[in-house]
């Protein structure tokens, strides 16, 4: 019996950013009969999601929940504050910023885009003069990722905000945190953001269906000053709804909201430092993986610098069309399944082969990162890519000792 | 051990108009793993869900669907085809419809509301005449609900089609079939209905978070000549995807996407003239328990035609505060959830509770019809409201025969 | 569209005497991922489902759980106190009092039948005769059946007891109490029973796959002089292990406990006295139908005497072969099952085909009841059965005052 | 954020050797509404059920179904061909093999046992000797297990069967495969099985409570010459029902008949042979692992001999108390359950703490394994333990190539 096998047969390990795995916590809460939506145990959970979502991203202001996407939830934030002829700055490290620009473009908006292409964050100083050349204050407000899920670049969304305040500018920082939040640390009041968009199939760990807009003060007070928006974007009667179905501008996603409450639990019930540091330790040990592996062969970080990474995604580089072969090879000899790489090259051209993305957001421990790996360094061993030894002990002795220390840093 | 008790304890039954039951086999198609969104058994649905939807609305123009409930739909319909300064035709027969008119208003739209009060259906000559007075063809859409779901009056769509051929208006043909989608008869192509919207938690049987715009070439025309289109809302990439990812304008809603192939195998299975049928007798089985109960006191269709009348919703009155007495009763001696009225009074006013609605769309069989309509009569004796007798072998009748004759209906 | 349709796409309704309508909450407790059998949550539970157990039974004395059906039980309680030789006293009321006894014959037992019929409960007078005659004491036990779930024979246990005490005789009291768990009335201690056997399908609404027997201090000290008894079987271990598997002797059945602690949970919420009740305000509104149905047609009790009825099991006739079409009409047409005649005839006796069970025990309400009962209702008529008038509002009469005196009594 | 952290919350697995991880097809398939027992797809699906039993334990002979786990199987198995006086031969290597041998001994036969330690194989010549030893026969049955749950060791059937054989002894060979079933290689009528017994938590993947035992036509004539089979233990009427509740001796257990089903299609699907070899290559990967750790540290197989090992279960030494230490940080800290050491020290003796065991059966692939072996080799090091290293890049070597060839085994 040498005779080769597969080894897929088992759980699968859907391991790309986003959606990511759901605790049978949330599919449990979502498996139940309809609910009344006029009375009783839903509407009166509502005044505690809204709580417990601000405790997430830490913030004492308003947030509105929308039944949508990522995309619906940027549009609607934009929507509330931004309108035809409007100015808006796009600093973009990656698809999901120039995305998110596009969405501003079709309202109307006359974008700007400071690209810093798609491995680096975003160059203060550029945002800085462009800030301060901006001297009448058209632009009305700055579209900036948090982390760019295609390239998982983080940015520095505290030094956005000083930047912005030493030129003294009035615009609105608005924040994309759909890949970040809950895995990432994110301080919405501390930072200064004004809007910020998430949704719910990443840190979250619901599927996906509901997105979220925070907002401030002083967005609110931009929103006043719209000529119109449209009803079912409006996020007034959102945010102060007298009645239930006035959260959803009609029907309640029902399963979604019991789902939600179950993740949020979750969520509070480890804390939100907690759930950082788990995330920052589980990157840690990939990233020491794949240093290993990238110091003798093809393998490298898109994004060169640790300070610039996210602890929710991590978007590779393989020789093509190597990282599409590692992909295959992972899934259907092993059950796990790898990220594509997304917005590096085009889905026709050769070197599309030569991405991929780890998702580690959400719902992930110890063990399961350490399978990943160990599932990755087994795909590079069957298909002979060359690579560095001694990745897969790298992982374990960060997981071991919980130390993000720099040293353990590739 | 003749004390009094409570027998609430068993199988919830909420009889609202939506959201509906949810039959087993969609919830257990929602419970599972977060699927692969860029390849695999997810996106290869696709197809055949598009084309099992255009079968539900017997169409062969095109579909797209919206994470989103009703009103969702109601704004992606409009706002491909309704701009700022447009003239819409708002000829409404309860809230929804004045509900729709609102949303056309918030995209800045001039609407023009035709009102056939609560209780009745529209008057086609009324129609007629707006239409004819209207030579300079001003109007670009008439907004029509099949069913309004407050009020229970259903429309006749194939009617308002010929009214509006007869007067040679080239408005658009826009209709609301939220409530009754897979309940009642509805032929979008043989009618003539140039756009449709609807959603998934009623006779979809899907929990709510997915909504739907069914357009015809005619309309796609309008579109194309529309100064812009939001993204999000815009139909045109959604219609023709390149990618799975286009159907939703961002991340799909994967478990929801199971959950509608299961019901819409459900559907087909039994055949949708057949599902028409199933709630043509229900209906009239229910209709002929009312009829019983009102022949001596004051219970009363809200609707007392039954050419008007809806297959998905029946409303009703019975004098304040009976109708929220026998609400109160049913839930909690039986475990039965009646509907709320809507509309029909505000919240505070005392009239508010003289007005109750059933739900019976979706999946609903003999068994449940009869256990609801028992529980009501139940709940009339206990609270001691006059009513007539005989409802339930009225209603027994209907269920034994499958007749709908003019004789059985009340 | 006054063609004949089916009615029975909806919730189906399996309203056969066990097993029984499964509680949401139970189904979701059993969904669950394999937990660890060694320490933890489900070792945890342990102590509490056994107090929750007696609380059921109403008994301070030893409840032990077995993997297995009923029949497990049978013969479990029988090899811990019954041995080759010993002699025991059957008094059949119906086909599962037989079954014990040839259970026990398996074992091999001397076993004496006095056999009731299957449509009259026990003739204490001659039980006591038999008691009396057996002045050297060789009976060692009685297995008497509370309710026969072929029959819905309901025997009167306290009366058993009686007379055993008026014999001054020694034998051991067992009871079946299978099918009235959990909905008749039992009172385990205060009726002086020593060995009480169930299983979990029925009362304790979950599904099938373990059963339990509680036993007082005098079957334990018989137990104790058995020259032998098989290790699986043996009850001593179970009921005082000192380790979690001994409950079980080995694996346990991990999600069966998970699904009775949520069922246990949700009937001590309720309040045994108040299940109790429910039961009994059903089966009378059931009763109320049936008595109805049967004063002008070929419908009746298998037990005439609402003295000896089930709360839990309801048996009828119906001129062969209407059961079997009644029964066959609800299921194809409604969604509704009802339960087969059992044991009043053989399965190719033609004779079979002219009888029915209902099973109103366990997850049942009022809307369920007066579904079933108007499912039926629509069958009589849609089969041409003769039948009495008015059962459904006898039925919605007994569910709206909740009084079970004599009156509402047929 | 250098702070230590819980990297625990995500996806539990549980890698204890069984219960073992349960597919969710299987959990899905029984999460459903109580199904009728007499009629349709239920008893319908029981041939079938048979006949795929029969494929994974290689048998055209006989198979029945008890409600019940492993030891239920055992006695079930015992009690249809070992009567009182009747001598039993137990050549023990672990708990198991002793455990049946005792549950012989309570139904009264007389045991005599061969005890193998708990580290090694039965040594066959031993065997033959006391076959060779019985001239006149009085030995009526072998109780071999195939593979000690406990220690892990898994022995030479074939080579058992052929030792009979040249002994030409007539008694039956029993076989326990609860372990081995479905992960190690077992054919039952090649290796000329009289009895096999199993259960269905293991490689089998349902939740414990249900168990089978498999028995030929020498098995079949043996129980014929039994004096008496209690009737819950007769596996006649089980094997060769005419009603479907004669396969239980009652009522069926609805839901794990479904789970078995749906596992049944996953094995199938995959095929045995397939299903054999997956397990082969990840307990070669596992046993790369181990050997690595042992050869520079205390960590060391409890079976030394590869030949001897289960492709199941591994059984490991660790200095006390390491080992518990371990299985607390692994669990505590990632979310990974290992087993306990089980039969090798008392649990109140301080030898207790160093053994622990890791189950790798059923639905368990590749990313699963490296998972464990990552998460093991985390807690080594996070405890300080001293191992060798390369154990992890050992193991991803076996699953790279599916190689099991000599020199891939420690």
């Amino acid at each position: 019996m040498t005779q080769k096998t597969n080894l897929s047969a088992g759980r699968g390990y859907l391991a790309i950013p986003g959606p990511s795995v759901i605790p049978d916590a949330v599919l449990q809460a979502m498996h139940r009969a309809a609910p009344n939506i006029y009375a009783g145990e839903l509407p009166d959970m509502m005044p505690g999601i809204v709580t417990d979502l601000r405790r997430v991203a830490r913030t004492k202001h308003d947030v509105v929940i929308y039944i949508g996407n990522g995309h619906a939830a940027w549009e609607a934030a934009l929507a509330n504050v931004i309108g035809e002829g409007d100015r808006v700055l796009v600093p973009a490290t990656g698809s999901f910023g120039r995305g998110w620009g596009d969405m501003a473009a079709g309202l109307g908006a006359l974008v700007e885009t400071l690209d810093f292409g798609k491995s680096s964050a975003m160059d203060m100083a550029r945002i800085g003069e462009a800030l301060k050349a901006d001297t009448a204050h058209t632009i009305k407000a700055i579209l900036a990722v948090h982390v760019d899920t295609s390239s998982s670049v983080r940015n520095d969304i505290a030094a956005l905000r000083t930047v912005m305040d030493e030129a003294a500018h009035p615009a609105l920082l608005m924040v994309d945190c759909i890949a970040s939040l809950g895995c990432d640390v994110f301080e919405m009041d501390d930072w200064g953001v004004d809007v910020m968009v998430t949704a719910c199939q990443k840190g979250l760990m619901v599927p996906p269906g509901m997105s979220f807009v925070f907002f401030n003060e002083k967005a609110a007070e931009v929103r006043r000053h719209m000529p119109r928006v449209s009803c079912y974007w409006d996020w007034t009667p959102r945010a102060a709804p007298e009645l239930f179905y006035q959260y959803w501008n009609g029907t309640a996603p029902t399963h979604h909201v019991y789902g939600l409450r179950a993740a949020l639990d979750m969520i509070h019930a480890e804390g939100m430092e907690a759930v950082w540091r788990r995330h920052d330790v589980l990157a840690h040990a990939i990233w020491a993986a794949c240093h290993a592996w990238g110091s003798a062969g093809s393998l490298a970080f898109n994004v060169a610098d640790p300070d610039s990474r996210s602890r929710a995604v991590t978007s590779l580089r393989l020789q093509s069309p190597n990282a599409t072969a590692l992909r295959d090879w992972t899934e259907n000899q092993l059950g796990l399944t790898l990220g594509i790489g997304l917005g590096m090259a085009a889905p026709g051209d050769p070197a599309w082969h030569g991405f991929f993305r780890l998702g580690h957001m959400g719902h992930v421990n110890g063990h399961m990162i350490m399978g990943m790996l160990g599932g990755i360094d087994a795909g590079l061993k069957a298909l002979d890519i060359s690579h560095g030894k001694g990745a897969l002990e790298a992982a374990s002795e960060v997981i071991a000792t919980g130390q993000v220390s720099p040293d353990t840093s590739p």
